[in-house]
């Protein structure tokens, strides 16, 4: 009865899916031509705009890092390359008809960064000759233990060996190195002893997988060592130094959003952060790319100003101790766009402290930058580190200072009238906030207190970087000890 | 010299490296047996402790999760039992010598959830067919060009269509979803038209690879489903349960460290959350495997509680909304363990509010965790969230009324002495207090309120997908709707 009413008094009801949130619309039959221009603008959007819209954004994609573009030109490039086997005939004689493999190891191994290109490639050849030469062994058991239990070995060595093999991709280092390794290991154990079985030239199909995969892998590792190389070492750098620019950045522009656009404009518009202010957001989102980089930038040669085993693990380190700061950024934007508003003349005492800490804070992370940019140990951090610290104590001593003028004022202190009068006025003016209005300032400085401790962690594991990297210059002691060093070889 | 004169007092200065940190060590030439046996000691560390320690923690993981070890025998079963078409002639016969396509898809196809096989199946088939199907085509338009222009044809198709497919694994929408079935299409693609070039049996390749890729799916799918399946949407939901209980205990259990063991054990011992108090944690770096799992999990069927289009997207908001209060969790616990300790008086007195407080956003929490484990709306959330909000301002109401101590007392306004007296000792003990004394204890009160603004978007998000996934027991009006549209669709 109840649903026989409602449909009288409201004509059609229509519930449709848009977007994943339904939406019921109550609509009178007039309106079903509207619905069908609808149903044909929705027709539309899906025929045209739609892809334009993919199209346009793929494009975007290609302006925004056209070595993306040569990456793939470089594919192309490859595997045309290696399709020169089958169109050449005396090449083509020469691996036989297993010169397709060539093609699936360009396929499968090129990738965009030169550390991946050649942590597949090493995995390849190595889980190939690995798989290979445990198969023809695994074989030869086989023949020795006659024809009847020769399929039953074989068998059961596949099983055991896949097994065993996909159990270690779960173990973190492992699957961090060698993951692609283990599956190309249980490919080609399938592979070779399955083949044993049927095929008698084994050696010869061996020898020929091994020389096709050498052939894909040589290729790809040379055509992206020489046209555009990105290593990824170089990337993983290029991002530690602007994440390390953004959280300055977000630093600096939060706090002084606080104090000075307030000062400027008191029209009580919505605080937070702006959006050119938010790029502390992507530091604390950056630790799965990180840890990427890092796995295979320690495949990479010495390339620009990296040595062969430069230190990739410290820069998982300063990572990490970065998204300590970003983790108090964030709580601190959110201290920012809160409710409360701390009282005027307690903000314009501690404003200019505050800002200089900030300002200071942010010095010492483009500081830092610099020196993992320009890769020179830094005259000025220890300074820049000191000053943070003592701006810390002023900022604490100033809050010590705040208190007294709250205590209950007794007139003996009071030296003339005049200056007795201007301290009662502060004190009431203090009195009358209450704690709840102190609070988002307080939380403010805590936290600024609280970043400047965690900034330390940063400076601590660039430090380390650039003993372990051995940053130019050096200091003195280090010579004398390089050179005792030396003279002991010698004797 | 002055490098002479450190080696005359000093004997001899060795340097080694032991775990990535320089150890300068000065010993004696007497020393040298001692030197010899702690080398000895290295060496039989390398030899056997590092092995011993390796199979220890393998079998760790192992016993952890003893699904990876059924997952292993898995792969090693599907292996044994494609082997089957090597060692049974009239099946070999079948589908001819290509039999080692089935055993790659196997190889490559197998993964530890029902999802990744299914994505990666479909991936396989559908960029096989693609590329087979273009190929064809584009070997019958390099025919009618005629011989001469054959292979320049073919070089050319290879080259456009593997760095377009290259291009497209960039875009992210696609990586997310067909990143595999791109790479499969270059391959295909590749072998096809290049074979093409030699192999007159073109079409009957590329059925025998297609059914070979059949098969091999197949089996994958069906030995993955049938044998302990593991879901990636179960997974995602155990994820997001576990992790919004592990919030609940951090919060519960950092605020309640910092109030009660204070009062208990006032030894003034290094505060901070101990170690099973760190589990959110866990929340802030869940976020590559959330996403991945839920980019799986939309490609498996119904199972379990779940439907075919059950809106694992809406886990990724709340995975979001959950590593908000998690960055906030950690700002708190940073607090707790500064150095500033708050007043006990001050602390005593806000104490049991912040507790309060902070047990009630948990339980808010931990219901929101049992809706989305049973699936079931809730009738309690909104009373405990009402209940945490009210909490909420009576944290502000405190706050508010605590500086009315700090006021100069007014004798006027004291009823009676002794009144008037322990008004005053009040007065003075909190006078006492400097601001910096207070801060730690305004950050913590504004943390938690900053938190329960946080919780409150997890509710949203919890309770859209309550709507998405139409949790039961449905509210009344949903009812009548549902009756309307049925009512509708039978007019």
């Amino acid at each position: 009865m109840a649903v026989a009413k409602k449909e009288a008094t409201s004509g059609w009801e229509w519930r449709m899916r848009v977007d994943n949130e339904t939406l019921s619309k109550v609509m009178s039959p007039e309106e079903g031509p509207y619905m069908i221009s609808r149903v044909l603008l929705g027709l539309k959007e899906r025929m045209f705009s739609k892809p334009l819209n993919f199209l346009k954004k793929a494009w975007d994609l290609a302006c925004n890092d056209p070595r993306k573009v040569i990456h793939c030109l470089k594919v192309g490039l490859a595997l045309t390359a290696v399709s020169l086997f089958y169109y050449v005939r005396p090449l083509y004689d020469g691996v036989g008809g297993n010169a397709m493999w060539a093609v699936m190891t360009v396929v499968v191994v090129c990738e965009n960064t030169v550390g991946a290109t050649l942590s597949k490639s090493l995995n390849r050849i190595c889980g190939t000759f690995l798989a290979g030469f445990i198969a023809v062994g695994v074989h030869w058991v086989a023949i020795q233990a006659g024809e009847k239990s020769e399929p039953f070995i074989m068998g059961v060595s596949v099983f055991i060996l896949a097994s065993a093999a996909t159990f270690s991709r779960f173990i973190p280092t492992i699957k961090a190195r060698f993951d692609y390794g283990c599956m190309i290991f249980i490919l080609t154990f399938s592979f070779v002893s399955v083949s044993g079985y049927r095929i008698d030239k084994l050696f010869d199909m061996a020898r020929q997988r091994l020389s096709t995969v050498f052939i894909g892998t040589s290729l790809c590792i040379i055509i992206s060592i020489i046209i555009c190389p990105i290593w990824a070492g170089q990337e993983l750098h290029t991002l530690i130094t602007r994440n390390m620019d953004k959280l300055a950045n977000s630093l600096d522009g939060c706090v002084a959003e606080y104090f000075i656009s307030n000062e400027e404009d008191s029209t009580g518009s919505q605080k937070g952060c702006g959006k050119n202010l938010l790029g502390y957001k992507c530091v604390l989102n950056s630790k799965a790319p990180e840890e990427s980089m890092a796995n295979i930038a320690r495949w990479e040669p010495a390339h620009g100003r990296f040595n062969f085993r430069h230190p990739w693990k410290q820069y998982l380190k300063m990572g990490t101790e970065m998204r300590g700061c970003a983790y108090c950024i964030e709580a601190l934007n959110g201290c920012i766009s809160s409710e409360n508003k701390a009282p005027e003349h307690l903000k314009t005492r501690v404003s200019n402290i505050c800002l200089e800490l900030s300002s200071n804070s942010s010095s010492v992370i483009k500081e830092l930058a610099s020196i993992v940019k320009t890769m020179k140990k830094s005259s000025s951090i220890d300074f820049l580190a000191e000053q943070m610290n003592s701006r810390v104590q002023g900022l604490r001593n100033e809050l010590k200072f705040l208190p007294s003028l709250v205590t209950p004022e007794t007139p003996k202190e009071a030296g003339n009238v005049q200056d007795s009068k201007k301290t009662k006025e502060n004190s009431v003016g203090l009195a009358s906030a209450s704690l709840m209005e102190i609070v988002p300032l307080a939380t403010l400085t805590s936290l600024l207190i609280e970043n400047a401790a965690r900034i330390e962690g940063i400076v601590d594991a660039v430090e380390e970087l650039a003993d372990l990297a051995q940053f130019k210059p050096v200091a003195d002691d280090e010579h004398i000890e390089d050179e005792t060093m030396k003279t002991l070889q010698r004797g």
